[in-house]
């Protein structure tokens, strides 16, 4: 395995599940400290109608304040449209990340649109973004399965990342929105997209709904992919109804990785302080282990 | 892969890790239901000293009780020595699990013995069981890490590995007693074992400590291993220290394999029916998934 890169994608996918709004300056704690840890993207927001997403009303302030800053991480913001757009290029959003989903009732429920002609206005955004100077990542959303459809056919799949390689656009996220992944698909995809385009830019971003998220991630990063989407503890999905769930922890990863030497130069303990800032705050238990064991050397010593 | 065989053992290694103990007609209930799931093997329970370990003090008349009825499972019980060799021979257990630990230090507190020592009893205990006709499997503990002395030396298991099959015992549970195993080392120790006798039919029994419990167990099947020790809702480990944690939950893995069209013949939804049971009866959440979600297609089709 080459270095994997992590992107940390709590503040956005973790928090936008919760019912309770995260106030700005403690975002702001957790999203600097997160920044300056050593993983390599942080996910800040996501630039949707605050009116409808309450938890994410502050996520230009968050680039404003946090872009006279300097911090060892990119930060990215999730664009869904040319207004959402316009928003990132205004406050300087350095990569902005936005996507389709490879299921047609997922699309049109998110965008009113089906899958064909948002890839369209999705790679034009894009191309638009990257015009302005920004780095993009683009993602494929239900890439292996469904909430809504269920299974979604391969071919689909990969029609959305051969339109993004057409259109140059190469750093691909195959986003496993409703944790429908398996190993033995989420290595058959990285492969098929590297077959595609050996120089393809993949992250992998798995839920953990069904316990197969760890599972995914590895065999994701054994096929090739460059980068795994986390969030702290595993926050995410829906703390209520437990049919959805996070993705795979940031800790427990970057714990994972520091097992085999990799990825030494990431602050473990920072990342662990921050999860257990997060669980408190929540006034709960994440699933992530090792926020709460601590890691494996501090207990064989202790 | 092959067929994946799964090898319950909440009833034992869960139920252990408990600080209250079980009624017998409830493990009785939990077991014979497990037994019939369709899972091939259920661990009953552990022929300890009922004083020192409450938990297990019903084993001998769990299996007399068990032992005049018909189960689809085979059934299961752990010995530590001779004189739980007798108890497992007076009840009839069909296969006698035992071990040795890798760790100089674990096994010399479990038996008083160092690993050499405790190799040489074992192996006469096993060759003893097999030849009072019983299947018998031989474990190496603590073979991925120990939580007393850290890393254990790779030659230390193959050692025993190897003294197992000099000894004709080719049923082999590699079981990472600490949680420290990660999917690299496991893929390693499974194809070690198989160069060292392709026939070696070996079991990965692998706690989920530190979050990489399922990479690890797929890391042990796509390498070659026969079987699985899984318990039901991840139940195990310690519920107060939060440092030890449960095997993979045999329900999500269960489900993991029917996400490839595996194991179709093991019914889920009784899996999930006792997991649930056991969440009720201990009053708290398990870490296993599938059993709060559901199975995905219930979803989907929900």
């Amino acid at each position: 395995m080459d270095r994997i890169l992590i992107h940390e994608v709590g503040p956005r996918d973790g928090l936008q599940a919760e019912s309770v709004v995260v106030p700005t300056e403690t975002k702001l704690d957790w999203i600097r400290r997160m920044a300056d840890s050593g993983v390599d993207i942080v996910q800040v927001g996501s630039f949707v109608r605050g009116d409808k997403m309450p938890q994410m009303a502050d996520t230009d302030e968050l680039f404003r304040l946090l872009g006279r800053e300097s911090h060892r991480a990119l930060l990215s913001g999730l664009v869904l449209n040319e207004k959402g757009l316009e928003r990132a290029l205004e406050v300087g959003v350095p990569l902005i990340c936005m996507g389709v989903s490879a299921s047609e009732t997922h699309s049109r429920k998110n965008t009113g649109m089906g899958t064909e002609d948002a890839t369209r206005r999705i790679i034009a955004t894009a191309l638009e973004a990257r015009k302005a100077g920004r780095k993009v990542q683009v993602s494929v959303q239900s890439a292996f399965g469904c909430g809504f459809e269920g299974p979604i056919d391969e071919a689909r799949v990969l029609g959305i990342v051969a339109a993004y390689l057409d259109a140059g656009l190469t750093s691909i996220s195959l986003a496993d929105t409703a944790g429908h992944a398996h190993p033995a698909q989420v290595r058959r995809y990285v492969q098929k997209v590297l077959g595609l385009d050996p120089a393809a830019e993949i992250t992998a971003h798995i839920h953990n709904t069904y316990g197969l998220g760890m599972a995914s991630v590895y065999a994701a990063m054994e096929a090739g992919a460059r980068a795994i989407e986390t969030s702290f503890g595993g926050l995410g999905g829906c703390p209520f109804t437990k049919v959805a769930a996070g993705n795979v922890a940031t800790e427990d990863l970057v714990h994972g990785l520091q097992r085999t030497g990799q990825r030494m130069d990431i602050d473990l303990a920072a990342l662990i302080g921050v999860t257990k800032d997060v669980a408190a705050h929540f006034g709960r238990e994440l699933p992530g282990c090792v926020y709460r064991t601590g890691p494996l050397a501090a207990k064989v010593t202790a």
